[in-house]
């Protein structure tokens, strides 16, 4: 790997580290700085495709009024890669939060993201986030563990 | 863009085009030619993790046994992101298929796979395909249109 490369590695991570620490408070004004406004999300809930920040934005809405803040939301051993300006982060994540009305939900999901890095910063241009299907009986696995 | 991510570029639509030719028509050693032996793929089926290309394969044999050949697999429309090495590639892809002993399959799904070029040739090292998952019971949505 360049020197580049493992720079740019780094800093991706730490891209990583302010997203998650914004998704598990709730801080809606940092998820803003790190989504391109022509974003497309394959999310995990309907429809099959999401287009633009402003979706995104709501959907992180929802689920901050929906659960107990702080969310637990843990993403392990995320892999790095990275070239120039582009890079690919994947993991396991795990949910393990309190509704505020109604049960906690908790389960691994899987997610890649795509990022750019756009006049020094890096921000996500696609990601992709889901539980594998059952397909015997159409249902979501959700209760895999890794 | 520059000159050298334009031609990369070609050369990754070029390998899909491979990859949804041999997808189609059950072309085991193609597809083995474009999955990196250490590739990681969170696919549509259990378990949320599927390590090496040999999983891989194991699972696209099963598809071919289970399903008239050639698939109707269409990739529609893939988006092609690329920097240096590195590219990632996402797409709505359509599944209509017939299985030799059951249903036709006729689903819509989401995938993204993230490209290496090594050697010259561009390789699949990770790969995520899903569809979006019904929270409130739980089950796979297959029935969604693009």
């Amino acid at each position: 790997m360049t020197t580049q490369n493992a720079t740019a590695e780094a800093e991706v991570r730490a891209a990583v580290d302010r997203l998650v620490e914004a998704v598990r408070t709730g801080d809606l004004a940092t998820l803003k700085t790190i989504f391109a406004p022509d974003m497309v999300s394959f999310d995990i809930q309907p429809p099959l495709r999401h287009a633009g920040a402003a979706t995104k934005q709501a959907s992180w809405e929802m689920i901050f009024e929906a659960f107990a803040l702080p969310l637990e939301y843990e993403v392990r051993d995320p892999t790095v890669l990275v070239d120039g300006d582009l890079a690919v982060v994947y993991s396991l994540n795990h949910m393990n939060a309190t509704m505020n009305a109604g049960p906690k939900i908790d389960y691994w999901l899987r997610a890649t993201s795509t990022w750019r890095r756009i006049d020094g910063d890096w921000i996500i241009v696609h990601d992709h986030v889901s539980v594998p299907t059952n397909f015997l009986d159409r249902t979501a696995a959700m209760d895999l563990l890794p």
